[in-house]
């Protein structure tokens, strides 16, 4: 493929435009970007969701006196993660990057309460 | 509240087992961590979709020449996620942080498949 203008910059409509040759390309783009919008709506109420339950979690640990982490429960989350993420067809590592990410931020706000409490 | 042996561990059925006046709590957070986990399961598999999708720009946008990254679209999600945490009623950094998460993961991606293209 001979290197055009266009190359190396943002796929956007403008490029589309001024390239027709690129126009179905940019189309289609933008409809996979309109699916990846959908879906991260869908994971952010999720999201919401599940930092509730993880907030009530660290009311209730903190004002019982319990640790904020438990490494036991983050092993079987790993292990339960791997085994879903092949099930589904999401590479287990991004199934393991959300699991930290969940879990960081779960943790980090239990210990927020436990302190507020003390 | 006094401090008693089983403050400061992790939260479990043994520790319910042993101290009948925190079988509740232990029972509660139980409830708490299954809701954790469904939501967890969904959003696993939105993540498949997500980065199905995501994949498919890649192979698109290296195909054509166009550059992994994409900034402004980057800073259009930004500002999307954020009024979607508020309206959903989840921590703004959070969603801050899933939507880093999220880029850091598809643009590595992407950068894999434009250098097995070239």
């Amino acid at each position: 493929m001979t290197k055009d203008d266009w190359q190396d910059t943002t796929i956007d409509e403008r490029q589309a435009a001024a390239h027709p040759e690129i126009a179905g390309l940019v189309e289609e783009v933008g409809q996979l970007r309109a699916s990846v919008d959908n879906i991260d709506g869908a994971i952010l109420a999720l999201l919401a969701e599940r930092f509730k339950c993880t907030r009530q979690i660290g009311v209730l640990k903190a004002q019982a006196g319990f640790a904020p982490e438990d490494p036991q429960r983050e092993q079987v989350q790993a292990v339960r993660f791997r085994a879903i993420a092949l099930a589904a067809g999401l590479d287990p590592q991004l199934a393991e990057d959300y699991r930290r990410f969940a879990a960081e931020a779960a943790k980090r706000r239990h210990q927020d309460i436990a302190e507020s409490i003390r």
